[in-house]
Protein backbone atom coordinates (compact mmCIF):
# COMPACT_ATOMS: atom_id res chain seq x y z
CA UNK A 1 0.00 0.00 0.00
CA UNK A 2 0.98 3.55 -1.11
CA UNK A 3 -2.05 5.50 0.48
CA UNK A 4 -4.43 5.59 2.86
CA UNK A 5 -8.04 7.40 2.07
CA UNK A 6 -10.36 7.60 4.48
CA UNK A 7 -14.32 9.05 4.32
CA UNK A 8 -15.24 10.73 6.60
CA UNK A 9 -18.98 10.41 8.00
CA UNK A 10 -19.52 7.40 10.36
CA UNK A 11 -15.59 6.38 9.27
CA UNK A 12 -13.75 9.14 10.86
CA UNK A 13 -16.60 11.56 12.38
CA UNK A 14 -18.92 9.61 14.80
CA UNK A 15 -22.45 10.78 13.65
CA UNK A 16 -24.63 9.59 16.44
CA UNK A 17 -24.38 12.75 17.49
CA UNK A 18 -26.73 14.00 14.76
CA UNK A 19 -29.28 11.53 16.28
CA UNK A 20 -28.98 12.90 19.67
CA UNK A 21 -29.81 16.48 18.20
CA UNK A 22 -32.44 15.18 16.31
CA UNK A 23 -33.92 13.88 19.42
CA UNK A 24 -33.30 17.04 21.29
CA UNK A 25 -35.22 19.11 18.84
CA UNK A 26 -37.98 16.48 18.34
CA UNK A 27 -38.44 14.39 21.27
CA UNK A 28 -40.97 11.96 19.91
CA UNK A 29 -39.46 11.45 16.20
CA UNK A 30 -35.69 12.65 16.63
CA UNK A 31 -34.55 8.96 16.10
CA UNK A 32 -37.11 8.10 13.05
CA UNK A 33 -36.53 12.03 11.45
CA UNK A 34 -32.07 11.35 11.62
CA UNK A 35 -32.52 8.24 9.88
CA UNK A 36 -35.04 9.42 7.36
CA UNK A 37 -32.90 12.44 7.26
CA UNK A 38 -29.49 10.50 6.70
CA UNK A 39 -31.29 7.54 4.10
CA UNK A 40 -32.61 11.13 2.17
CA UNK A 41 -29.31 12.69 1.90
CA UNK A 42 -27.44 9.96 0.27
CA UNK A 43 -30.72 8.87 -1.94
CA UNK A 44 -30.59 12.80 -3.17
CA UNK A 45 -26.73 12.66 -3.94
CA UNK A 46 -27.26 9.13 -6.14
CA UNK A 47 -30.23 11.02 -7.63
CA UNK A 48 -28.99 14.53 -8.43
CA UNK A 49 -25.59 12.64 -9.45
CA UNK A 50 -28.04 10.55 -12.17
CA UNK A 51 -29.94 13.37 -13.45
CA UNK A 52 -26.49 15.90 -13.51
CA UNK A 53 -27.62 17.85 -11.22
CA UNK A 54 -24.98 18.21 -8.76
CA UNK A 55 -25.82 20.75 -5.78
CA UNK A 56 -23.38 20.42 -3.02
CA UNK A 57 -23.86 18.35 0.07
CA UNK A 58 -25.02 21.43 2.26
CA UNK A 59 -27.59 22.16 -0.19
CA UNK A 60 -28.30 18.35 -0.58
CA UNK A 61 -28.50 18.09 3.67
CA UNK A 62 -30.48 21.32 3.91
CA UNK A 63 -32.80 19.45 0.98
CA UNK A 64 -33.00 16.54 2.50
CA UNK A 65 -33.63 17.73 5.65
CA UNK A 66 -36.76 20.12 4.65
CA UNK A 67 -38.17 16.80 2.46
CA UNK A 68 -37.77 13.73 6.11
CA UNK A 69 -39.51 16.72 8.36
CA UNK A 70 -42.13 17.26 5.58
CA UNK A 71 -42.81 13.11 5.36
CA UNK A 72 -43.06 12.96 9.41
CA UNK A 73 -45.13 16.08 9.43
CA UNK A 74 -42.34 17.73 11.44
CA UNK A 75 -41.80 21.77 11.75
CA UNK A 76 -38.98 22.97 9.72
CA UNK A 77 -37.90 26.71 10.25
CA UNK A 78 -34.93 27.88 8.73
CA UNK A 79 -33.30 28.16 12.38
CA UNK A 80 -34.05 24.49 12.71
CA UNK A 81 -32.31 23.44 9.29
CA UNK A 82 -29.06 25.62 10.72
CA UNK A 83 -28.84 23.91 13.45
CA UNK A 84 -28.98 20.53 12.44
CA UNK A 85 -27.02 21.02 9.32
CA UNK A 86 -24.55 23.10 11.01
CA UNK A 87 -23.68 20.12 13.64
CA UNK A 88 -22.08 18.52 10.83
CA UNK A 89 -18.95 20.83 11.70
CA UNK A 90 -18.65 19.67 14.99
CA UNK A 91 -18.96 16.21 15.02
CA UNK A 92 -16.52 14.09 17.51
CA UNK A 93 -13.76 11.71 15.72
CA UNK A 94 -14.42 8.23 16.87
CA UNK A 95 -11.76 7.06 19.85
CA UNK A 96 -10.04 4.77 17.59
CA UNK A 97 -9.31 7.75 14.63
CA UNK A 98 -6.26 9.70 16.46
CA UNK A 99 -4.36 6.07 17.64
CA UNK A 100 -4.64 4.57 13.87
CA UNK A 101 -3.93 8.20 12.12
CA UNK A 102 -0.92 8.70 15.02
CA UNK A 103 0.32 4.76 13.82
CA UNK A 104 -0.46 5.51 10.15
CA UNK A 105 1.90 8.44 9.82
CA UNK A 106 4.60 7.14 7.64
CA UNK A 107 1.34 6.61 4.91
CA UNK A 108 0.08 9.80 2.69
CA UNK A 109 -3.09 10.05 4.25
CA UNK A 110 -6.17 11.54 2.82
CA UNK A 111 -10.15 12.06 3.58
CA UNK A 112 -11.81 11.73 0.39
CA UNK A 113 -15.62 13.35 1.34
CA UNK A 114 -19.17 14.10 0.08
CA UNK A 115 -18.64 17.00 2.03
CA UNK A 116 -18.06 20.38 0.42
CA UNK A 117 -14.49 21.81 0.97
CA UNK A 118 -15.50 24.16 3.58
CA UNK A 119 -17.78 21.55 5.36
CA UNK A 120 -14.61 19.49 5.40
CA UNK A 121 -12.13 21.70 6.07
CA UNK A 122 -14.04 23.35 9.62
CA UNK A 123 -15.03 19.24 10.18
CA UNK A 124 -11.59 18.31 10.28
CA UNK A 125 -10.12 21.48 12.02
CA UNK A 126 -13.04 21.01 14.65
CA UNK A 127 -12.07 17.49 15.17
CA UNK A 128 -8.44 17.92 15.96
CA UNK A 129 -7.07 16.24 12.68
CA UNK A 130 -6.41 18.88 10.37
CA UNK A 131 -2.54 18.10 10.47
CA UNK A 132 -2.98 14.28 10.01
CA UNK A 133 -3.86 14.54 6.63
CA UNK A 134 -2.22 15.41 3.36
CA UNK A 135 -5.24 16.04 1.51
CA UNK A 136 -8.29 16.87 2.39
CA UNK A 137 -10.47 16.22 -0.90
CA UNK A 138 -14.23 17.01 -1.52
CA UNK A 139 -15.81 15.35 -4.54
CA UNK A 140 -17.13 19.15 -5.01
CA UNK A 141 -14.63 19.32 -7.41
CA UNK A 142 -15.27 16.64 -9.92
CA UNK A 143 -19.52 17.62 -8.89
CA UNK A 144 -20.48 14.29 -8.68
CA UNK A 145 -20.63 12.27 -5.34
CA UNK A 146 -19.48 8.58 -4.64
CA UNK A 147 -19.95 5.93 -5.98
CA UNK A 148 -19.56 7.41 -9.01
CA UNK A 149 -15.41 6.39 -10.31
CA UNK A 150 -15.11 10.39 -11.00
CA UNK A 151 -15.17 10.89 -7.46
CA UNK A 152 -12.65 8.42 -6.26
CA UNK A 153 -10.40 9.08 -9.44
CA UNK A 154 -9.98 12.73 -7.62
CA UNK A 155 -7.72 10.81 -4.76
CA UNK A 156 -5.74 9.08 -7.17
CA UNK A 157 -4.77 12.20 -9.07
CA UNK A 158 -4.27 13.96 -6.08
CA UNK A 159 -2.12 11.01 -4.08
CA UNK A 160 -0.55 10.12 -7.76
CA UNK A 161 -0.68 6.34 -6.85
CA UNK A 162 -2.11 3.47 -9.05
CA UNK A 163 -6.03 2.47 -7.29
CA UNK A 164 -4.84 -0.99 -6.21
CA UNK A 165 -1.80 0.66 -3.94
CA UNK A 166 -4.66 2.65 -2.67
CA UNK A 167 -5.82 1.26 0.83
CA UNK A 168 -9.63 2.58 0.72
CA UNK A 169 -11.29 3.27 4.11
CA UNK A 170 -14.80 3.51 4.59
CA UNK A 171 -17.93 2.88 7.23
CA UNK A 172 -20.39 2.75 4.38
CA UNK A 173 -21.04 -0.48 2.86
CA UNK A 174 -22.29 1.15 -0.11
CA UNK A 175 -18.51 3.17 -0.37
CA UNK A 176 -16.50 0.09 -0.22
CA UNK A 177 -18.45 -1.36 -3.16
CA UNK A 178 -18.12 1.94 -5.23
CA UNK A 179 -14.69 2.23 -4.21
CA UNK A 180 -14.01 -1.57 -5.22
CA UNK A 181 -15.69 -0.88 -8.62
CA UNK A 182 -12.90 1.76 -9.12
CA UNK A 183 -10.26 -0.73 -8.32
CA UNK A 184 -9.06 0.53 -4.81
CA UNK A 185 -8.27 -1.91 -2.09
CA UNK A 186 -11.07 -1.54 -0.02
CA UNK A 187 -11.53 -1.82 4.07
CA UNK A 188 -14.96 -1.52 5.56
CA UNK A 189 -14.94 -0.38 9.20
CA UNK A 190 -17.99 -2.25 10.50
CA UNK A 191 -18.21 -1.15 13.96
CA UNK A 192 -21.92 -1.78 14.28
CA UNK A 193 -21.70 -4.98 13.16
CA UNK A 194 -24.34 -4.33 10.40
CA UNK A 195 -25.07 -7.28 7.71
CA UNK A 196 -23.45 -6.31 4.09
CA UNK A 197 -25.05 -4.64 1.01
CA UNK A 198 -25.87 -6.96 -1.30
CA UNK A 199 -24.30 -5.24 -4.52
CA UNK A 200 -21.55 -8.05 -5.63
CA UNK A 201 -18.80 -6.13 -4.65
CA UNK A 202 -17.24 -7.22 -1.21
CA UNK A 203 -14.30 -5.62 0.82
CA UNK A 204 -11.00 -6.82 0.59
CA UNK A 205 -10.92 -6.82 4.63
CA UNK A 206 -14.14 -5.94 6.81
CA UNK A 207 -12.52 -4.82 10.43
CA UNK A 208 -14.52 -3.63 13.74
CA UNK A 209 -12.16 -0.30 14.27
CA UNK A 210 -9.86 1.52 13.14
CA UNK A 211 -7.12 -0.20 15.22
CA UNK A 212 -6.85 -3.18 13.29
CA UNK A 213 -5.99 -1.36 9.94
CA UNK A 214 -2.64 -0.63 10.55
CA UNK A 215 -1.29 -3.90 10.35
CA UNK A 216 -3.46 -4.89 7.38
CA UNK A 217 -1.75 -1.77 5.63
CA UNK A 218 1.72 -2.44 6.32
CA UNK A 219 1.28 -6.23 5.75
CA UNK B 1 -48.93 16.87 -26.55
CA UNK B 2 -47.37 14.37 -28.84
CA UNK B 3 -47.12 11.19 -26.46
CA UNK B 4 -47.86 9.90 -23.49
CA UNK B 5 -45.40 7.78 -21.39
CA UNK B 6 -45.89 5.87 -18.07
CA UNK B 7 -43.89 4.52 -15.62
CA UNK B 8 -45.28 1.09 -14.32
CA UNK B 9 -44.48 -0.34 -10.78
CA UNK B 10 -46.51 2.10 -8.72
CA UNK B 11 -47.80 4.49 -11.53
CA UNK B 12 -49.84 1.36 -13.52
CA UNK B 13 -49.24 -1.57 -11.41
CA UNK B 14 -50.90 -1.34 -7.83
CA UNK B 15 -47.57 -1.91 -5.66
CA UNK B 16 -49.42 -2.43 -2.39
CA UNK B 17 -49.71 -5.96 -3.06
CA UNK B 18 -46.44 -6.98 -2.30
CA UNK B 19 -46.79 -5.05 1.08
CA UNK B 20 -49.72 -8.16 2.08
CA UNK B 21 -47.46 -10.76 0.35
CA UNK B 22 -44.48 -9.99 2.17
CA UNK B 23 -47.02 -9.74 5.68
CA UNK B 24 -48.02 -13.30 4.25
CA UNK B 25 -44.96 -14.48 4.51
CA UNK B 26 -43.56 -12.22 7.60
CA UNK B 27 -46.53 -11.54 9.62
CA UNK B 28 -44.78 -9.68 12.16
CA UNK B 29 -42.49 -7.73 9.79
CA UNK B 30 -43.66 -7.98 6.49
CA UNK B 31 -44.44 -4.12 6.67
CA UNK B 32 -40.76 -3.28 7.50
CA UNK B 33 -39.39 -6.14 4.91
CA UNK B 34 -42.04 -4.46 2.41
CA UNK B 35 -40.64 -1.15 2.81
CA UNK B 36 -37.04 -1.68 3.17
CA UNK B 37 -36.91 -3.83 0.36
CA UNK B 38 -38.27 -1.27 -2.02
CA UNK B 39 -35.91 1.46 -0.51
CA UNK B 40 -33.00 -0.94 -1.11
CA UNK B 41 -34.50 -1.77 -4.73
CA UNK B 42 -34.12 1.71 -5.84
CA UNK B 43 -31.25 2.40 -3.83
CA UNK B 44 -29.37 -0.57 -5.81
CA UNK B 45 -30.34 1.06 -9.16
CA UNK B 46 -28.95 4.09 -8.29
CA UNK B 47 -25.71 3.06 -7.12
CA UNK B 48 -24.91 0.45 -9.55
CA UNK B 49 -25.63 2.74 -12.16
CA UNK B 50 -23.27 5.68 -10.64
CA UNK B 51 -20.81 2.69 -10.53
CA UNK B 52 -20.87 1.31 -14.05
CA UNK B 53 -22.24 -1.52 -12.95
CA UNK B 54 -25.36 -2.63 -14.56
CA UNK B 55 -27.43 -5.43 -13.59
CA UNK B 56 -31.27 -5.98 -14.48
CA UNK B 57 -34.21 -5.70 -12.28
CA UNK B 58 -34.69 -8.91 -11.34
CA UNK B 59 -31.11 -9.14 -10.22
CA UNK B 60 -31.29 -6.03 -8.36
CA UNK B 61 -34.86 -6.93 -7.22
CA UNK B 62 -33.00 -10.30 -5.18
CA UNK B 63 -30.51 -8.74 -4.20
CA UNK B 64 -32.71 -6.07 -2.49
CA UNK B 65 -34.54 -8.81 -1.13
CA UNK B 66 -31.85 -10.58 0.27
CA UNK B 67 -30.03 -7.62 1.87
CA UNK B 68 -33.87 -6.17 3.21
CA UNK B 69 -33.98 -9.77 5.10
CA UNK B 70 -30.39 -9.85 6.73
CA UNK B 71 -31.33 -6.28 8.07
CA UNK B 72 -34.01 -7.69 9.72
CA UNK B 73 -32.85 -10.74 10.68
CA UNK B 74 -35.29 -12.74 8.39
CA UNK B 75 -34.53 -16.05 6.27
CA UNK B 76 -34.26 -15.58 2.91
CA UNK B 77 -34.55 -19.00 1.13
CA UNK B 78 -33.92 -19.29 -2.43
CA UNK B 79 -38.37 -19.83 -2.68
CA UNK B 80 -39.05 -16.70 -0.77
CA UNK B 81 -36.94 -14.90 -2.91
CA UNK B 82 -38.86 -16.82 -5.87
CA UNK B 83 -42.60 -15.95 -4.88
CA UNK B 84 -41.28 -12.95 -3.82
CA UNK B 85 -39.55 -11.62 -6.84
CA UNK B 86 -42.30 -13.51 -8.97
CA UNK B 87 -45.12 -11.45 -7.22
CA UNK B 88 -44.10 -8.12 -9.54
CA UNK B 89 -45.21 -10.41 -12.56
CA UNK B 90 -48.67 -10.55 -11.24
CA UNK B 91 -49.49 -6.91 -10.08
CA UNK B 92 -53.24 -5.63 -11.00
CA UNK B 93 -53.22 -2.23 -12.39
CA UNK B 94 -55.18 0.72 -10.21
CA UNK B 95 -58.72 1.04 -11.17
CA UNK B 96 -58.27 4.28 -12.90
CA UNK B 97 -55.48 2.59 -15.44
CA UNK B 98 -58.11 0.97 -17.77
CA UNK B 99 -60.26 3.69 -18.57
CA UNK B 100 -57.18 6.23 -18.58
CA UNK B 101 -55.60 4.54 -21.54
CA UNK B 102 -58.78 4.28 -23.33
CA UNK B 103 -59.65 8.01 -23.31
CA UNK B 104 -55.96 8.74 -24.28
CA UNK B 105 -56.00 5.93 -27.26
CA UNK B 106 -55.88 8.83 -29.93
CA UNK B 107 -52.16 9.54 -28.95
CA UNK B 108 -49.12 7.28 -29.19
CA UNK B 109 -48.77 5.39 -25.47
CA UNK B 110 -45.41 3.83 -23.97
CA UNK B 111 -44.36 2.71 -20.91
CA UNK B 112 -40.84 3.51 -19.96
CA UNK B 113 -39.95 0.92 -16.78
CA UNK B 114 -36.91 0.45 -14.52
CA UNK B 115 -37.96 -3.38 -15.01
CA UNK B 116 -36.21 -6.12 -17.14
CA UNK B 117 -37.60 -6.78 -20.59
CA UNK B 118 -39.25 -10.06 -19.54
CA UNK B 119 -40.63 -8.76 -16.35
CA UNK B 120 -42.42 -5.43 -18.01
CA UNK B 121 -44.11 -7.66 -21.23
CA UNK B 122 -45.02 -10.12 -18.60
CA UNK B 123 -46.51 -7.62 -16.38
CA UNK B 124 -48.23 -5.84 -18.70
CA UNK B 125 -50.05 -8.75 -20.50
CA UNK B 126 -51.11 -10.17 -17.15
CA UNK B 127 -52.63 -6.85 -16.52
CA UNK B 128 -54.61 -6.60 -19.50
CA UNK B 129 -52.64 -3.92 -20.72
CA UNK B 130 -50.71 -5.30 -23.36
CA UNK B 131 -52.74 -3.91 -26.42
CA UNK B 132 -53.01 -0.52 -24.98
CA UNK B 133 -49.43 0.67 -25.29
CA UNK B 134 -47.36 1.20 -28.69
CA UNK B 135 -44.14 0.88 -27.01
CA UNK B 136 -43.21 -1.26 -24.08
CA UNK B 137 -39.24 0.25 -23.42
CA UNK B 138 -37.20 -1.10 -20.78
CA UNK B 139 -34.17 0.63 -19.08
CA UNK B 140 -32.04 -3.02 -19.82
CA UNK B 141 -31.65 -1.26 -23.64
CA UNK B 142 -29.55 1.65 -22.09
CA UNK B 143 -28.15 -0.33 -19.25
CA UNK B 144 -29.07 2.37 -16.57
CA UNK B 145 -31.57 3.09 -14.43
CA UNK B 146 -34.17 6.18 -13.96
CA UNK B 147 -33.21 9.39 -13.51
CA UNK B 148 -30.37 8.78 -15.88
CA UNK B 149 -31.07 10.93 -18.92
CA UNK B 150 -29.90 7.95 -21.08
CA UNK B 151 -32.83 5.93 -19.86
CA UNK B 152 -35.15 8.88 -20.82
CA UNK B 153 -33.54 9.05 -24.06
CA UNK B 154 -34.96 5.55 -25.14
CA UNK B 155 -38.48 7.04 -24.86
CA UNK B 156 -37.77 10.11 -27.35
CA UNK B 157 -35.86 7.96 -29.73
CA UNK B 158 -39.14 5.00 -30.11
CA UNK B 159 -41.57 7.63 -30.11
CA UNK B 160 -39.77 10.04 -32.46
CA UNK B 161 -40.68 13.38 -30.68
CA UNK B 162 -38.83 15.73 -29.13
CA UNK B 163 -39.02 16.04 -24.98
CA UNK B 164 -41.58 18.27 -24.30
CA UNK B 165 -44.00 16.95 -26.81
CA UNK B 166 -43.94 13.76 -24.81
CA UNK B 167 -46.02 13.98 -21.53
CA UNK B 168 -44.36 11.79 -18.71
CA UNK B 169 -46.16 10.38 -15.81
CA UNK B 170 -45.23 8.66 -12.84
CA UNK B 171 -46.38 7.91 -9.15
CA UNK B 172 -42.50 8.68 -7.94
CA UNK B 173 -41.55 11.64 -7.63
CA UNK B 174 -37.79 11.59 -8.10
CA UNK B 175 -38.64 9.97 -11.31
CA UNK B 176 -41.29 12.72 -11.85
CA UNK B 177 -37.49 15.04 -11.05
CA UNK B 178 -35.13 13.04 -14.05
CA UNK B 179 -38.03 13.31 -16.20
CA UNK B 180 -38.59 17.20 -15.72
CA UNK B 181 -34.19 17.44 -15.74
CA UNK B 182 -34.38 15.45 -19.47
CA UNK B 183 -36.95 18.08 -20.77
CA UNK B 184 -40.43 16.15 -20.56
CA UNK B 185 -43.77 17.78 -19.41
CA UNK B 186 -43.95 16.11 -16.37
CA UNK B 187 -47.01 15.01 -14.60
CA UNK B 188 -47.02 13.36 -11.06
CA UNK B 189 -49.78 11.06 -9.83
CA UNK B 190 -49.77 11.36 -5.87
CA UNK B 191 -52.62 9.06 -5.31
CA UNK B 192 -51.41 8.83 -1.79
CA UNK B 193 -51.03 12.46 -1.18
CA UNK B 194 -47.42 12.36 0.07
CA UNK B 195 -45.12 15.60 0.16
CA UNK B 196 -43.07 15.78 -3.22
CA UNK B 197 -38.71 15.76 -3.17
CA UNK B 198 -37.18 18.19 -2.62
CA UNK B 199 -34.62 18.00 -5.84
CA UNK B 200 -36.06 21.48 -7.24
CA UNK B 201 -37.18 19.83 -10.07
CA UNK B 202 -41.42 20.29 -9.27
CA UNK B 203 -43.88 18.44 -11.91
CA UNK B 204 -45.48 20.74 -14.21
CA UNK B 205 -48.78 18.99 -12.74
CA UNK B 206 -49.95 17.13 -9.98
CA UNK B 207 -53.25 14.76 -10.29
CA UNK B 208 -55.11 12.53 -7.64
CA UNK B 209 -55.73 9.50 -10.21
CA UNK B 210 -55.26 8.86 -13.63
CA UNK B 211 -58.82 10.14 -14.53
CA UNK B 212 -57.12 14.09 -14.57
CA UNK B 213 -54.73 13.28 -16.89
CA UNK B 214 -56.57 13.44 -20.40
CA UNK B 215 -57.88 16.93 -20.05
CA UNK B 216 -54.39 17.88 -19.63
CA UNK B 217 -52.60 16.24 -21.50
CA UNK B 218 -55.32 17.36 -25.06
CA UNK B 219 -55.73 20.90 -23.75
Amino acid sequence: MQAVVFDAYGTLFDVSSMTSLCLDMFPEQGRSLAELWRTKQLEYTWLRSLMGQYENFWHESESALLAACAALQLPCEPQTRSRLVGAYLHLPPYPDVEPALQALAPYPLAVLSNASPGMLEIGIRNAGLRGRFAHLISVDEARIYKPSPRAYRLAVEKLRVDPPAVAYVSANAWDIAGAKAFGFWSCWVNRAKAPGEELGLAADAVIPHLGKLVSLVSR
